[in-house]
């Protein structure tokens, strides 16, 4: 895999960024997280005067071999059908980026469909679906290499038209299970705890879903001993899941602001952070689900995510629907007063 | 008092609701809090293509006479620094407003400040400052009846503009204070767990509100008996408080959408509810702050806030923060496609 110039953000602009906070006016501390996001906005862009200009959001669609094993409530032809919807402007990640202004990506990874024809859909396409890792790895490594490229230069374009925060969501009928199982593998949590009900399993479901997986992770390994070595992102991953990851290391290392949405895409922020503990500095986790696990993999990151709205949607709705959060925060450093130029006596 | 024709929200067209929005392009339930509340402006507006059309917010103005015994840990002359501030644009709220395109009404309701010349704050004031309750009502019934009557004429103003969607937020330095006596008796949570740090009082300051809030209520329940009886929204209240009940119960009659800020907001919806209990129906309850007993309060109402981001701003600032997420709600109604129209399997 390519290398990333990634670093924590330098602190030594801090004790400015907190002078500035408290001596709005305001009580100290009284608006709670928009503080909190304020700092690390302003330490990401090493600067008093942050800038949320051209949000980008990028939805990355791919199929999964393991969708076979029945381990989803939906067939997996509803990942090409809604990809052609979010053409249409229909879907819940076309409403949001409408409300809040998000430039939208719709970008093929590894559809199992053939969109020739289409306008809309950037075609990136590796494969029709990734193959089954019930049976061997989702992606040979040259695969990997090639959806971590993928994502790099996608929000490379971002960044050539201003871009200085990205959000990301998928499309990807089954993609909870190459989740769950990266969140087994990256936090320890016993792997029956790290699987839900996806976008609507029954408990029969998620038993079989259980026992599929936990099936795949003693083939993967019994067999990867024996033939060249392979990590788990390429064995179990999707196309759409490595690009995300592709595109959030490279966001860290241009310093851009990282709007991270719900489980899958905490399950790929999770495996950035494996490759480059600094690009954490870059996140903010925008959304706990329900989703059995979600809010224990953030605790493993000791990530506390601002909204808990139920929200399941996946195609990164939660990511976008807490932006004017973060948005409130960038205001706030630079459109309110402080107790000098607002004539308030400063009260503590 | 005024009476008003508040009324619980006809269910009838509740199960079409129901129908349109588990027939969106998404799987059911997937958007999780959003679908809950697009829901409750569906059955407040009684349509299928609800509006949040000309959102507006009333910033709510007064002082109050307990301030005067060291319950809070700002000064009386922030309250009219603060208003003068606002008509300046320099405040939390004139941030919020724009970002969200509130129209923002700032009204003097009884601020302890002669605002003769400054434009930019609507005259309506009472007196300057209620009187200090710890020794006498803080308010007449004359004068409660008035302040009601000023938030009821506030949001007539509003209607008169297409305003569907009401938040109110305040401005009176010690009005946690009335706040928490109001929760103490409405709710009967003893009053040490009513009490917080306010905007940011020590735990001694804590434990002194603690005894004037305390010595205040049992003079109340000593002297009421001996003169003609006084309400406890009348005795304990404030000028903005009172204003702002009258309007939640005028914009309930009314069919607005009420978006209810902090523990100060909140206690003033727990006043409304006491009055008319269908009032409810109307009310989203915008962020759950840290302010010791508002997840009580919200509680003891059976709500549950939809923002908890440590937000002890006052202003509305909360209820403002939260809209977005109201105002997604209502595009999912008007904006997604359903499986027909966007030619989707659907999944269940």
């Amino acid at each position: 895999m390519k290398s990333f110039a990634i670093h924590p953000v330098d602190q030594t602009i801090k004790p400015s960024i907190l002078a500035k906070i408290d001596n709005l006016n305001k009580p100290k501390g009284s608006l709670g997280r928009l503080e909190e996001l304020a700092l690390q906005i302003c330490l990401i862009q090493q600067t008093l005067e942050p800038s949320l200009a051209h949000p980008c959001h990028l939805l990355l669609g791919g199929d999964h071999g393991i969708e076979r094993e029945g381990v989803s409530v939906s067939p997996r032809e509803v990942t090409w059908q809604q990809m052609i919807n979010f053409t249409h402007g229909g879907g819940g990640v076309n409403m949001f980026c409408r409300q809040h202004g998000f430039k939208l990506r719709i970008v093929d990874v590894g559809v199992d469909y053939d969109f020739t024809g289409i306008d809309g859909i950037i075609n990136r396409k590796i494969a029709r679906g990734t193959k089954n890792f019930l049976y061997e790895a989702a992606m040979t490594e040259a695969e990997f290499d090639r959806a971590i490229q993928i994502g790099c230069d996608l929000v490379d374009d971002c960044i050539a038209e201003g871009c200085r925060v990205l959000s990301i969501g998928e499309m990807g009928i089954a993609n909870t299970s190459p989740s769950s199982i990266w969140m087994h593998l990256f936090t320890g949590v016993p792997l029956q705890e790290c699987i839900g009900a996806g976008a609507g399993l029954d408990t029969p479901g998620i038993r079989h879903k259980y026992e599929v997986l936990s099936k795949a992770l003693s083939n993967y390994q019994v067999t990867t001993p024996n033939q060249a070595p392979i990590t788990p992102l390429a064995y179990f991953g999707g196309y759409e899941m490595v690009a995300a990851i592709g595109a959030m290391l490279k966001a860290a290392e241009k310093h851009l602001v990282i709007l991270v949405d719900g489980f899958i895409m905490t399950a790929c922020a999770l495996a950035a952070i494996q490759l480059y503990s600094a690009a954490q500095d870059y996140m903010i986790f925008a959304h706990c689900g329900d989703e059995s696990g979600h809010k224990r993999m953030l605790d493993a990151m000791g990530a506390n995510a601002l909204l808990h709205l139920g929200l399941r949607l996946g195609e990164g709705t939660g990511a976008l629907c807490a932006f004017p959060i973060v948005d409130s925060a960038v205001r706030m450093m630079n459109e309110m007063n402080n107790f000098e130029n607002a004539n308030i006596t400063k009260y503590f």
